[in-house]
């Protein structure tokens, strides 16, 4: 038997779903919190759940050989030391809700939905529109690559980052993080999709959104460290942005006397940005569970030098 | 020579569009109202400009053989008597806008963009999503059509109303308007984009609201004849519609202290959804003007009796 261990605070759901599923030669047991984890780690081949549980679990999980993840963050374990065992992701479960929280933004910016939503008089000036604007995406990876797509079909110019410029389907063009600056140059929209690691820390600087179109809006639906904070505030202050929406922060989450909230232009929305939907993670665990058993390569996997 | 006259308010605008141009053969006069029109309409062999205009120089103008609206909407023109010359529509310009107005609004809604736009603090409840939801589209013309691709791109499921149920592409299933409740039937989204016509006058109406998803949001695009908005009132009062959008009405402009501004849940755009982008009508009539000259069939007839 595979020993598993479902760790989870969302590990009552998992069950809920695994329990409706063959898998066979799998011994399942489930815990939503450390203290009941621990007595269970001894002789688990398996682990399957949220990150940072897994990472205080992996040092008392000798007989480890796979974990997968469920979120698409998997930093806590990149951090760890142990590096001896397959980690897998679920990377390609986002993009269509990424994508629609960044639709949602520009159109609703463009359309000047916030004032138009409760509307007190007849307003027949003209709103902006997406088609034929330019959008920068941090990141070409999976959900990167699922927004460009559709961004393209809308009408936009599609600009992409990632590590070394390498070209991706659905961008335009593709720039390395060494050019970032001229990637930028000019953007409507920049949005950033990029993981934790120490490649991506502050690549949104005050010098990049300088060189955007003045104007521009701002996305950060990845990963807090991406972006500088200070330089955001300050860049919508003399109004080089329009509007910045931020779903991540370094700390979170932001208490409610910071002074972020009451920064002019700036929505903070509270990680929501992609929701993980329980339902598609343990299909992807399933899936994964079926090809460790048959001894076949697992899909997501993520590479500990790249940390994705 | 071919005389035409250019009769809009944006006159102007056009006149610098089509100077630009070359047009053989075209003795071009233009007018922003009807007293500049009428000394020019003896010999007017062409019209380019707004129906409402058109439709009170028709008239005047003996040797008409060509009319191209430069709006969608063309009832005017199609209640005035004469029907003795060709008239054209500019009707492949709105989908990409018409599409961005619609996703704008069905994404703010389910992403709750009002309220997380001046957030005063942390709050991670989960937002919906447009992805898997059903949208229902009344009229499945170029419009229609537009939207209903890229909500099938979307992941959503697409039905289409028109007047015989018809199969359009886009869409997955197409109703005629007497079967209007079944098309209806357990819709989250209900977008209407009907042109005027006798045919349309009340089709949104309280039994068709009846027949929805609780709780679904209704998007006018089209037409303010089409919807009972004394329905669309007392079906957000009892939650039968958790939003209604209504960029046009049957009286336009509504007047400030008209209590509609006060519903709650209703949101009136002022027929912003799909602007008028001058250039891409303009090149709508240079096209058709090339046509008319070589007496090649012109682009976008408009059937007086269908009224599209």
């Amino acid at each position: 038997m595979h020993k598993v261990l479902v760790l989870s605070q969302h590990a009552a759901r998992y069950r809920e779903l695994l329990e409706a599923e063959t898998l066979p030669g799998a011994d399942l047991r489930y815990a939503a919190d450390l203290d009941t984890a621990l007595p269970l780690a001894a002789d688990t081949e398996i682990l399957f759940g949220a990150p940072d549980l897994l990472a205080e679990v992996l040092p008392h999980c000798p007989l480890l050989r796979w974990a997968q993840s469920s979120w698409a963050g998997v930093t806590p374990l990149l951090q760890a030391e142990r590096r001896d065992y397959q980690l897998t992701g679920v990377k390609d479960i986002f993009g269509p809700p990424m994508t629609e929280f960044v639709l949602a933004w520009l159109l609703a910016l463009e359309r000047n939905i916030p004032s138009r939503h409760a509307a007190q008089g007849w307003d027949d000036s003209r709103d902006g529109q997406i088609a034929g604007k330019r959008i920068g995406i941090m990141g070409t990876g999976s959900i990167g690559a699922h927004l460009a797509g559709v961004c393209r079909a809308l009408g936009l110019a599609t600009r992409g980052l990632n590590s070394d410029g390498r070209r991706v389907e659905g961008f335009d063009r593709c720039w390395g993080t060494a050019d970032r600056l001229a990637f930028a140059d000019g953007l409507d929209y920049l949005v950033a999709l990029l993981p934790d690691t120490p490649a991506t820390d502050g690549l949104v600087d005050a010098e990049l959104l300088a060189r955007l179109q003045p104007g521009a809006v701002l996305v950060n639906g990845g990963r807090g460290n991406s972006v500088d904070t200070q330089a955001v505030v300050a860049a919508l202050a003399d109004r080089q942005l329009r509007h910045a929406v931020l779903d991540v922060l370094p700390r979170e989450p932001v208490s409610d006397d910071d002074p972020l909230w009451q920064v002019e232009g700036l929505s903070i929305t509270s990680h929501t940005a992609a929701p993980t939907p329980g339902s598609a993670i343990v299909a992807i665990f399933i899936e994964n569970y079926r090809r460790y058993a048959a001894g076949e390569p697992l899909s997501h996997p993520i590479d500990f030098q790249r940390g994705y």
